[in-house]
């Protein structure tokens, strides 16, 4: 009987890996017993499943990881983060969770590896934003990671103890640096990549929506339903076939904003594409161009990591999921 | 006038460091004012020159690095480090002094240079030990840094807090992976390098040294002296010229085992060589194995960095520094 633990389980990933996990009935093959979200405010979830334990608090503070492996969970998501922008307005506050909280999290794993042989998986979110500028068009396996945020180097920093952590045996991790989320669900947003998934859910809904960079911008991304399959997978793989190389670019679907556009006219006809307003951000084009454009995920794709089929199945996901919850 | 700080100042490198910047009197074209050699054990050189003080204590222990940035160094170089066979050994020695004493070196300099305006040069000691199997027989500046060693890990992490410590302009870092020093001076140690030195530096003193892998292993060199030259080169250099990428591999000599036995013949004779004693370990030569064969340290060379001009000129270099110290 699997116990699971999702740190992070109040955010948008984290909810959706739990609804999945518990639609599933199990994990890896192994029937569900326990599910555990933790985060700083209580994950919006209905309380009528059993298997289900909401837990709240602060993953950076002493003890609490502890606390959080008293249950003994087999499988770790590990998803809770400051975001990009926070983590460059509030350096204290990055590296406080992003960096501190996860190194406690893994050494709080050690600790109890050490004192009975636990050694749970450990499936760790990280993040495109490990790459920096200069980067081939498409970018392979090899690339040199060179964040160029406090975020980015914070997630390359936890990928590379995940790894030490996982190499000693202490652990079993594997780190998924996610595409951009697309269609995002929710409200408009402040971060620079909102728009990307603003210009479609905005005018699907019949909503004006933002563009402030040109149409040729090109980007890598994943529908909210494609990354909860790779976090699940992730969770289930046998990880000896990754050759010590613990942590993975997920695949996903390279889009230009014309490619977004087509097809929001394919979904949602000329009237859809009219609601996109035109307001260049020369600062938001700025950051955008030192993004990823496209990815070849050979590893991942070899070890059944499954993304969209292509930016329409992108669309079709969301108009799905939109209704169906 | 320049105030430089030595920290591992008592290390091999360290203590040569100090006589070369005593020697030169100057450091980027400003006279050498105050010199601190700062180690766990008192740096053993010579007190009769005003302008040195010697300093203990723990750079990992809470206030120790605020301490030693009371005198304001303009230039500080970081060079200790737990080496890597012991960081394998003790988990939580290797993090916490090659971690966490890195950070908090970086964070007090954060500190001091919100409160003031502070800015250093930080010269960091890097290593080898970031790169990790696969690699090509050649390595380019954009090899993707896949540690196998906690060490390794450790030092990928501070080339990734310098980095970004850098980019926020709390301070002003350059790291420098230092190719494997030969000849290094002193007695045989138990490194699984140890023999590229000893094979060398035992028979040109008439003593036996055992080889414990076969003459086709290549591995990359740098003679003391001109290690030094880098870490002195890089406290100087323009670090705008860096474009942001503040971590940069160090040029060297690739050599074999074979290349130095001939180098070893022709300082040395026949009786030399007679005195390596072939005594195959596979445990080494199964560590070695991982290990880099050769660089194309381009960017380093295009920025001034000067290796040795050949196998045959780090055997003069050691006979010399042997003759004069």
């Amino acid at each position: 009987m699997a116990k699971i633990l999702i740190i992070g389980g109040a955010g948008m990933l984290g909810l959706r890996l739990a609804q999945a996990l518990l639609e599933n009935g199990e994990a890896g093959g192994v029937p569900l017993e326990r599910l555990t979200l933790f985060d700083m405010a209580p994950a919006a979830i209905g309380d009528g499943d059993g298997r289900l334990c909401v837990e709240t608090g602060d993953i950076a503070e002493a003890g609490v990881a502890a606390r959080l492996l008293a249950g003994r969970p087999d499988v770790i998501f590990h998803l809770a983060a400051i975001v990009s922008g926070e983590a460059e307005r509030d350096f204290d506050k990055g590296y406080r969770i992003n960096l501190d909280a996860t190194r406690a999290l893994f050494e709080a794993i050690r600790v109890e590896n050490a004192a009975s042989g636990y050694c749970p998986r450990v499936v760790f979110a990280s993040s495109l934003a490990v790459f920096g500028v200069p980067l081939p068009d498409v970018i392979g396996d090899d690339q040199i990671l060179t964040p160029m945020s406090s975020y980015g180097t914070q997630k390359a920093i936890g990928e590379l103890l995940l790894a030490d952590y996982s190499r000693r045996g202490f652990m079993n991790g594997i780190g998924l640096r996610l595409p951009t989320i697309c269609i995002r669900p929710g409200k408009p947003n402040a971060a620079a990549s909102g728009f990307f998934s603003n210009i479609l859910r905005e005018p699907l809904a019949g909503q004006e929506a933002v563009l402030p960079v040109g149409e040729d911008v090109r980007h890598w991304f994943a529908s909210p339903r494609a990354a909860i399959g790779y976090l699940v997978h992730a969770a289930a793989i046998d990880t000896a076939k990754l050759d010590g190389r613990r942590n993975l670019t997920m695949p996903g679907v390279s889009a230009t904003v014309a490619d977004e556009i087509a097809a929001l006219e394919r979904f949602g006809g000329k009237e859809a594409v009219a609601l996109i307003r035109r307001q260049p951000d020369q600062a938001i084009e700025a950051i955008i161009s030192t993004w990823p454009k496209a990815f070849n995920a050979k590893r991942a794709l070899a070890l059944g990591f499954v993304p969209d089929a292509s930016f329409d199945a992108i669309v079709t996901a969301h108009l799905e999921d939109a209704g169906g919850r």
